[in-house]
């Protein structure tokens, strides 16, 4: 499937400053980027970082005049996810995970699933098998976290989000990570444009190794798995936050789209997503 | 100069687990291992990792069987570190850093750089380069954070400690490394054996990016940069716990030594650490 | 019912300082105190409080010479609780309580209600009445907090045990109040004696403002609310310590008994706690 | 010294609710309320609550009508604040505290004294005398901590504003209460009209036991403590809060003045309160 994406951010400068800019579509082995601009105006010299392991793509910026800086990106993104059902998932144990895999165990700035590991066992215990473990966790988030716009902020973790049942994708997604790594399930985070998210935004997902892969999860349903295009893979959003910032940088403006070329496209719902499951490594 | 290492760890087991132990020196440019032997009883297969990029050595085992594990580990160890003076340290910049290096000035699980930008400008602010607020940051910890054993346990973090002003030599290195992060200078955790620690017992330190290397520090003052053999390096202690155990696992004993082979081997001074610095990488 | 209380405390002074003991069964007006004895070794005069409204009694005790500090005290005490019915219960609504009664809606040091609203509206928001609720809050928390010795410290609060469902009788008491005050029911924390406590100890349970009476409720179910005898009533922990030191004071022995002297008496069991409610006030 | 104060404040009311207001001025040995008119539309009966303890004065409506709720608040305070100087503060001693003061030791919702003992001992510990310590508070307070409007919220305590340097009237008075009690200080929270405060709003500060009397401290330095009238006293903002709401209220507006009736009247400076101080009880 194909999709198409702009954005469009604009940021005030008010002394110079170094920024790390995560907006470009990942390279995967799943996903490609059939055609991609990126402009910076003004127009200047800037670094570009590759991720060999993740795909991640990473622009670099350094701003010596103050000032507006707009960036502009527009791509062209071909997926093909993996549809799976649940005879494909061959459950896997933490015997057989890969070192890359295990480090997806440990706890991390939003993720404390260090403090998570009896929650996880009372409400969740009861499932026999990871991928029922993860069903029930997003469907535990999906009943007890209310989506609230403006609710929580850049240092909001798993653990405040919890308690308050309150949160943005950002917080659905920490949470979800959050719960599988105590029960033992590999679980990272990825930033994404979505078809047809509304309000339009960048969105967050995760992903959780079960069954010898890696599944795509939207705790807050508003997207599918299979309407997202990967930017950028990682521990939770310390890592791959769209716009790190050494320095002052104001973000002024934003729009973002994301539409999916065959008109024909359609989400998949919360009962097929109970069934169906979208692998895109 | 050569270290004598020997690990003895004993383990209880009361129902099949996995553990993933990372108590192997380190091998590395500067860090190389002469002699090796490590022994499980019960005798067993398990399986070995290495990391190809930090060097970090893991034994990943699978105890089927409730009982006593021992775990016995013996190395003799030959490191080169570097040794600088303030002027072989040329200022890098943000904007100079590859990706791997920016990723140590993400926020961590114990490191929330992320809340103490305000307070590290305040505190080291004056501090004209990257090695001056280093040291600064070495000076204020030893200042300001009293060691006292068995004060914090395993999610006490950086902020905890700068709020309680006590902790173990785990949370001496997180302090560091996130007052680091904090002002812009990647920073990353390491444990290690240490050269006649008192009490005996595996060390946490941690290491900057300054200069365009990877310099050694130890906050607490308990060992001396040039006299530790690293063992795990990552972002904080979350990676690379000397044990990470996949279910209930029980420490029962535990013995570390560390010994330099050189007779004459004496540790550098607080003084000689203002000038003198050490590099592993 | 006549309760015997025996408590014998051994304190080590290494400095001059002062301590705020609360250990004397509380006078109030189902609860009356036949006889007492209070010794402290070595003798010295001491300052006795007695707060009008709470009945909370104590020794403030200030200790100029450096060594070993025994504290005596022998009491006993009757006690009439009331004991009612569901039928007794009239509600009553905020705007129907006193200051005294609202006071016990804040949240506070260790119950920081404030953050639990939603949690609390999800959790037991289907209850039709507040003693539905508090029965709902009760069953909920013996159904998912463990009761671990030694699990928690003196800063671990109804947050912290909500997340890692595991405490002391102190936690399961703050939690429970938190949770009440974040549906706007009166709770307030109460050290107390309890017949036959095993392991014997100081034991903290709570009480809610209900059917405009004050209930008294042990989450941990480890006593029954007719037998225990009231020591401190206060907001929560912070307030009633049974020993508040201005200085570094170290607990070197403890030995508590509570004994029902009609050798009749029987705990009520769990299924008549959801019909038989006690109230001393 | 008069005061002219006016207080207006417009409240959407969705579904029935009772509230709790907190702003009339407080009634005390030091403070008269010449003349008061209190306003409420819709015109409705309500309940007014008074402590006699502290002279705090409630309003407890109760909303059964969705709609628009206008509350008018005129008064005409005197004051009588009662000037000291250094000599006038005979040291007290916690063995000299009476039960009420000694209650002001506790630590409360938003002031964790008792994680801050460490830190106040190494920052404060030089200082000689109770009122020593105090003005090393306000002055670390006043060095350290940025006034930046909206940088906080409900749920933010002392430990937080100590962690992100930054906060509002109410933050710089809770980690004043939190250091000082950390010190065996006993401290508490008061909120206040306050002269020619700007922008105009409700004010924060607090008081400490110091020479056997409540001393008025304001960290930021926004007003004088000669300059204020109180409102409500308590141990936190969670006591007195200008308006607890039990259930869903949306302030929409809010006008708040407070005018010295004497032309001359000048606020105390910086340097003057270091030798001058104000005692309202």
């Amino acid at each position: 499937m194909t999709f198409k994406i702009t954005c469009e951010l604009d940021y005030t400068v008010t002394s110079p400053l170094t920024f790390l800019l995560n907006i470009r579509a990942q390279k995967n082995a799943r996903q490609k980027v059939l055609e991609e601009k990126f402009h910076l105006t003004p127009t200047m010299p800037h670094v570009k970082h590759a991720d060999e392991v993740t795909g991640n793509r990473f622009d670099q910026i350094t701003a010596q005049v103050p000032g507006i800086y707009q960036v502009r990106y527009e791509a062209l993104v071909e997926n093909s996810p993996e549809i799976l059902s649940r005879k494909d998932l061959v459950d896997t144990e933490v015997h057989e995970f890969s070192l890359e895999v295990l480090a997806c165990l440990y706890a991390s700035r939003y993720c404390q699933s260090d403090r998570l590991g009896n929650l996880a066992a009372q409400q969740f215990g009861h499932c026999e098998t990871p991928i029922e473990r993860v069903l029930a966790v997003i469907a535990w988030i999906s009943e007890h976290i209310a989506y609230v716009s403006g609710s929580t902020n850049a240092s909001t973790s798993a653990v405040d989000s919890l308690v308050e049942r309150q949160g943005v994708c950002r917080d659905f997604a920490h949470l979800g990570i959050a719960m599988c790594r105590a029960m033992n399930i590999p679980a990272r985070y990825f930033t994404a444009y979505a078809h047809e998210l509304n309000p339009p935004d960048f969105h967050a997902c995760f992903e959780t190794w079960v069954g010898g892969r890696w599944l795509l999860w939207d705790a807050t349903g508003l997207a599918s798995p299979d309407g997202v295009v990967h930017i950028g893979t990682g521990r939770d959003a310390a890592e791959v936050s769209v716009c790190t910032s050494f320095g002052n940088l104001q973000l002024e403006r934003q729009n973002i789209t994301c539409e999916a070329m065959d008109e024909n496209y359609q989400k998949l719902t919360a009962e097929q997503l109970q069934q169906v499951f979208i692998s895109h490594a």
